[in-house]
């Protein structure tokens, strides 16, 4: 394997916890609407400083794999979460943060039915669907100040399915 | 057409407003991520009264049409928003207030792609998917005091598509 691919792991909520929340319908519930609907509660770590949260619609684009990723951002001043608005697989591209700066990416792909909460300050990458024009909600916070830090990495990685 | 049928019409945001938002690509944009996501933004009234906003999953067992509507609520704290996590339409019934409680309903189906954000105090039904189990992300109020209202018509009311 080159050093610089990077392998498509499954989206997990273990492994993904470091960077955010997976929201999915997983782990405990409790019935609403008479029974009719199974509520997994309260799922992300919703993070804000001053602002307010809003509530948006992203219309992405679609990459094909592999793809060269040179850029990631992070956003200082809260969470942001991207939840599919369809059953499309995308890819959730997260890096650690070494000393101010981004370290060796990792790359899941999402299972249908799963969105992802980014903590405050995670580096990521952006909104990937793959396949087709795909809708995303999102949810995250909407006021001044600058809530936006890119870095694009000098070489870039290359994401690969597996094998 | 029998007084008690509602005929479901296509959920607009003209239509809609009275009770809500629609949440789709529709309206304005701006691009992010490079050019490659179009960003919808803003597109809910949340309202909280104290409490805070929260991000869940909703798992909802299937309705069929024509169906048999006798129950309604509505949250006296909070806005309330479901989003479908697939292309699956769903109905949206609402009704006005009238006198503190409601009156003849009104029922949307929506195109693929459409949530809806209900205002505070917006009488609605419960969450209605069709044709198969769907998951819905909800984003609503949570915290302390009694957020939940509900009314039971005396009489059903009938659902049903057009002709």
């Amino acid at each position: 394997m080159d050093d610089r691919s990077i392998i498509l792991e499954p989206l997990t909520a273990a492994e993904f916890a470091p960077w955010g929340d997976v929201l999915e319908a997983g782990g405990g519930s409790f019935p609403i609407n008479g029974g009719m609907v199974d509520r997994f509660n309260d799922l992300a770590r919703i993070d804000l400083d001053g602002g307010r949260l809003g509530v948006s619609v992203g219309r992405g684009r679609p990459y094909a794999l592999p793809l060269d990723l040179t850029l990631v951002e992070r956003h200082p001043l809260g969470s942001q979460a991207f939840i599919p608005m369809s059953m499309e697989p995308f890819v959730v591209i997260v890096a650690p943060d070494e000393g101010g700066v981004p370290g060796r990416p990792r790359a899941f792909i999402t299972a249908p039915g799963q969105g992802v909460n980014y903590l405050r300050g995670s580096w990521h990458g952006v909104l990937t669907p793959l396949g087709r024009v795909s809708d995303f909600l999102i949810v995250d916070r909407i006021g001044e100040g600058v809530n936006l830090e890119e870095y694009r990495y000098t070489n870039p990685w290359r994401v690969t399915k597996k094998g």
